[in-house]
């Protein structure tokens, strides 16, 4: 169905495919759709614990396709209607409910490394070529990542890579927080954590983690943590998986949590 | 008067030892409101200028006690009313104005750790096993863990070590900045800071610093860090701390600064 | 015209001296309304695009200037009229539309280190003394500083240097972010970041992510970023600037962007 993605699902963890490796999997309108598209329908699918995203091919995502020139970024329309791609994809990732990996296997640049930032945790490949370089095109930041970045590395940091745009060593990019590990092969890394998650934590809990701390960076004092804090863990405090939490571990044998995301009540409203 | 706790005050500095070694000092519904009392005890003695928070024994604190097995987590009364314990003692802390550090000596696991996160300056031993373990257990952060942790590590490591909940090597945390050192002693540590703040800081200012830091993670701008800085200066500037300060200064030698916690209006409105 | 301070522009970089050497650049009231009139006037010219910020002779700034004594900071007239120095300096540099880049050549003390947190990066000379002193001299943090440094290196640090005031390892500064680079001469560093800025990306470009990334800082969601975003995208995505940032590229040769930073409209409604 999808022509510029492709995923495979296996042991709960759903591996999503960036797949036109012959354009470095470059961003292009239908993937923005193909994209949207298939957050919103792995979010409802209790089969699916873990999402990891990488690039088929070579390259994680060499950013927006410019195969039109010049007039690449200019949009008809009028200005008061229009959105950016890579942001209507941000804001379905950011009220996703499961983890999500990014294996960045080789280059990102621009959207290609903007997409990965409301994802969890990101793991590059050493010494792949990565960079926020839209000051060197003559564009902005986008894919809302003037908010997310700064809360992942630093307003400082933020501000030197969007400025000049240059290519951030993925030394670099390991010490200021913008990626969790630095691999030869970042996808046997991320299958590493992902089978992790799916082997010892419970899916119940995975969904609140996403949600609760991705909100909390919105509130301005700790008591709106402690109150949906104080609400899930009297849920789950009742329910089968904290009671086979707590029993496998007094066993010392793995846990075998029952739940689905899906039995998870909304506790923030949304 | 304290069953679970106990407490020694030396030079301005107050231990508070968790006090329950036979069992790791794992966490009671009684230690709660002990520490709860404490706390609020605690903030109007001018005779207290640093908090020192460490384990009796082995453990810092091996998280919640599990001796009632499954059913540890499951709680009587209506979920609107439930509030969780750990959250209920970081509300308390995060209002202190008194310096809080935490000498991290041994295992700190679930809201062992967690616990710490409202508190200021923390010191880990080094090795010692630290974990944020709650989706293991089949239940979620708690103790306004969802509020603090990313304010102290950033989003992105937050969200790695609550997902899989994992051990956290100290080095792993000491980069990070979940702990601001690792030590073979960490107590010594502690007290190696807390005395430097006694002897060369002003307990006024300390006490401003406290709520103006904690408070200003909340505001959208840094007009209201402005407004309630001039208010303090206005005030710290024309009483006998600042002479002292300036003076002991240009005299080249310690400060004694005469003003106590309790002298500090308001500035805060709360 | 100014008698604190000096500037020399050269290829769009403008140079700020902070200017009383004899007196290590200690901080005045002069100096103050010097720097507002300064930075007011130098957002609107186009000629300038990037601001470095440096002292002359050995010192970036000792800190306020205390030749009166322990009356230093005792203010004349009401508290709710006193506004404190720094901090009216640090308002006008957080609406500033250009990168500024501080070159910390030397000791930067109280107002001397905290004047730089609005500014964009950090460049330090090796081993320089720097800290936050306020707490040694019986006062508080200031220049907003409450609100800024907490944002730039994590709650943790920022604690723990407000309450001691101690000097601070600048490979300690480094390692936490509060400077980007520690190097024996900052101000070639410096000159070698604005120069690549001014030669690679567009006016509008870091007009846009300064503004953009400082305020989403106060933002509690990710789609007001995606808002304005998609406003500046719109906008640039029909100029000259993204045609010739893409053309560029495309031919693999320098840019040479046209627009200049006032053609930017006010998409953030200030």
């Amino acid at each position: 169905m999808y022509k510029t993605i492709r995923s495979e699902l296996k042991n709960g963890v759903l591996t999503l495919f960036l797949n036109r490796p012959d354009r470095l999997n470059a961003y292009t309108e239908q993937m923005n759709e193909e994209l949207i598209h298939f957050y919103k329908n792995v979010n409802e699918d209790d089969n699916v614990r873990v999402i990891v995203v990488t690039g088929e091919g070579k390259a994680f995502c060499a950013g927006m396709d410019l195969s039109e020139g010049g007039t690449t970024f200019a949009s008809d329309g009028e200005m008061e209607e229009f959105r950016d791609l890579g942001g209507q994809v941000s804001l379905v990732v950011y009220d996703m409910k499961k983890p999500i990996i990014a294996a960045i296997n080789g280059p990102a640049v621009g959207i290609g490394l903007t997409m990965t930032l409301p994802m969890d945790i990101r793991i590059v490949k050493k010494d792949a070529k990565i960079g926020f370089v839209f000051g060197r095109r003559g564009i902005g930041p986008e894919a809302a990542s003037g908010w997310f970045l700064p809360r992942i590395v630093g307003i400082g940091k933020a501000l030197e890579w969007m400025y000049t745009g240059r290519y951030i060593p993925t030394s670099e990019a390991l010490q200021a927080g913008l990626v969790h590990y630095e691999e030869e092969d970042p996808l046997e890394k991320a299958y590493e954590i992902a089978n992790d998650i799916v082997a010892h934590t419970a899916a119940t809990s995975n969904s609140f983690v996403r949600q609760l701390l991705w909100r909390m960076q919105g509130e301005n004092h700790p008591l709106q943590s402690h109150l949906v804090e104080s609400k899930f863990l009297y849920w789950a405090g009742r329910n089968e998986d904290a009671k086979e939490g707590v029993q496998s571990f007094l066993e010392k044998r793995p846990p075998n949590f029952p739940l689905k995301t899906n039995s998870l009540p909304d506790f923030f409203g949304l």
